[in-house]
């Protein structure tokens, strides 16, 4: 099966206003309340589309019990270790116009909790032959924490594909990820520097295989992405911008992405049908989600083109 | 013992962010979180004044299971009537220069739950002396819930302190509450009309004893409160302004008046005793507590003059 780790998940709550209005008190509805993380949307979309999967991570209080009923609801397993901290919740107020994300910052994972984590970890990974590490690591976690898993998996023969940005990014690559997946603006953060067009992204990808990962993929939202992989360097667009929410998108590829590496799809397959689920997942309101009829019939318009 | 309805509780979540800012997303700290609803913040201030209190209403969920467990963690007796739907959450955004605050709606209360917490309500009844109701109706209870309530506490000869505004207010009035306590605002939207001065006020809480309150109290925030009593007319006034959060400061007055009523203080006592655990709550940051000492420190220079 394709293990998903969500370290921090979340109950995302969406509220609609009438109009927010900074200082103001607010009526509000509550229009949508799920499980969320961008580890529990990876394993949402792999379930959609008929991947076995198993979500693990860690999870407390009351939010907490309310991701575990809601992924048992979505038919997902899950496999979490309970902390004595609250789980997190992040709160999106739609007023008709835009979008305001509260995003908590989620409990502090003691190092008790956390060796927890490893060992169940450890024994979950003999069934597992990807494993998708994404988001960010909950205070607590040591720096190196996706360094650790990254290293346990390889040490197992399970490959690895990395979503995460910043220090827990930089530490791992050592640890030799196969895939990782970062956004072309965390790709810029890593480096310090604002990227260009597609050959400067492609470059800043390389340095991300020259630090130890397997393949470095940049989502780069409507461009479509760029990628360094062992079949050779990529660029992949999709002709035509889908209109929608563009939440989880980065999720979808990622999902579509690992769905490919588990049946042995060639690098280029994987990258155009990455794309297609991931510009189809725009159309669908709820991060987490993708329409798989339009990402069929987008599949056959995604260019793929040897870059470098 | 006081018994206190909040047929609405909610957890009230309190966020911490750098700056809040339209259609971005934040970074949050939770910095708050307790059990609330304006009869759970009077609730609150009675226990801290010694008064033997119990609290009373509907709640459902996990949130519904947060209140109780707040509330049993503050030493607060509970009896709740627990329903399908989930209580609300309210969140106050504060960015050190202003808070923004978002009140989900709460659960819609189907009919037999309503007639559950009948029952339930008058069994309590019959160790009351005094029953304090207070806040929104959820959606679900008839709009002369209120009056209901009150019918059954005249009938039982408990005496009742009803803080409500809007239609709630105006269908209870002919069951002749003993004390009506809306603020400013609520009173003017109810009459329909903008207050002016203090005479105005009085004549606004004329009607509403005419239409069948034993005493109208208008609270006016930082300018005290004007009354309509059995004992006269009065304009309560706090001689300096306490800085500091206001939220629950009606409730706070609520709370100390009733607990007056309770122990048969004359009208001017009560009146000013509310006025003071009013203003000396603004010092505090949580609603739904006092500052007892400079309530005491307060009491001294509080105005209550005879008026009409």
């Amino acid at each position: 099966m394709i293990l998903c780790v969500c370290l921090n998940p979340s109950t995302d709550v969406t509220y609609a206003v009438t109009e927010l209005t900074y200082g103001a008190s607010h009526h509000v509805e509550v229009v949508g309340r799920r499980a969320g993380g961008k580890a529990i949307n990876v394993a949402r979309v792999l379930h959609q589309l008929g991947e076995p999967v198993l979500a693990t991570g860690l999870v407390g209080g009351v939010e907490g019990s309310a991701v575990r009923a809601d992924l048992a609801a979505a038919g997902i397993g899950t496999d979490l270790v309970e902390i004595q901290g609250e789980s997190r919740r992040t709160v999106t107020v739609y007023d008709g116009r835009d979008a305001t994300v509260l995003n908590e910052v989620g409990p502090v994972v003691c190092d008790s909790e956390w060796r927890a984590f490893l060992a169940r970890y450890a024994g979950l990974l003999a069934d597992a032959t990807v494993v998708v590490i994404s988001g960010s690591q909950p205070p607590g976690v040591p720096a190196d924490g996706y360094a650790r898993l990254t290293e346990l998996a390889v040490a197992a023969g399970v490959t690895v594909v990395l979503d995460a940005a910043g220090p827990a990014l930089r530490a791992a690559l050592a640890a030799r990820p196969d895939v990782v997946k970062p956004n072309g603006v965390e790709l810029g953060e890593l480096l310090g520097r604002t990227l260009g067009g597609p050959d400067d992204v492609l470059a800043a990808c390389r340095t991300l295989v020259e630090d130890g990962a397997g393949a470095a993929l940049a989502s780069l939202g409507a461009d479509g992405l760029v990628a360094v992989t062992p079949a050779g360097s990529f660029r992949v667009q999709v002709p035509s911008a889908v209109t929608g929410n563009p939440t989880g998108a980065g999720d979808a590829l990622t999902a579509a992405v690992t769905r490919g590496l588990r049946r042995g799809d060639d690098w280029p397959t994987c990258l155009a049908h990455g794309v297609a689920v991931a510009a189809a997942s725009v159309s669908v309101d709820l991060a987490g989600s993708t329409d798989e009829a339009l990402a069929a019939a987008l599949l056959p318009a995604i260019r793929v083109e040897e870059i470098g």
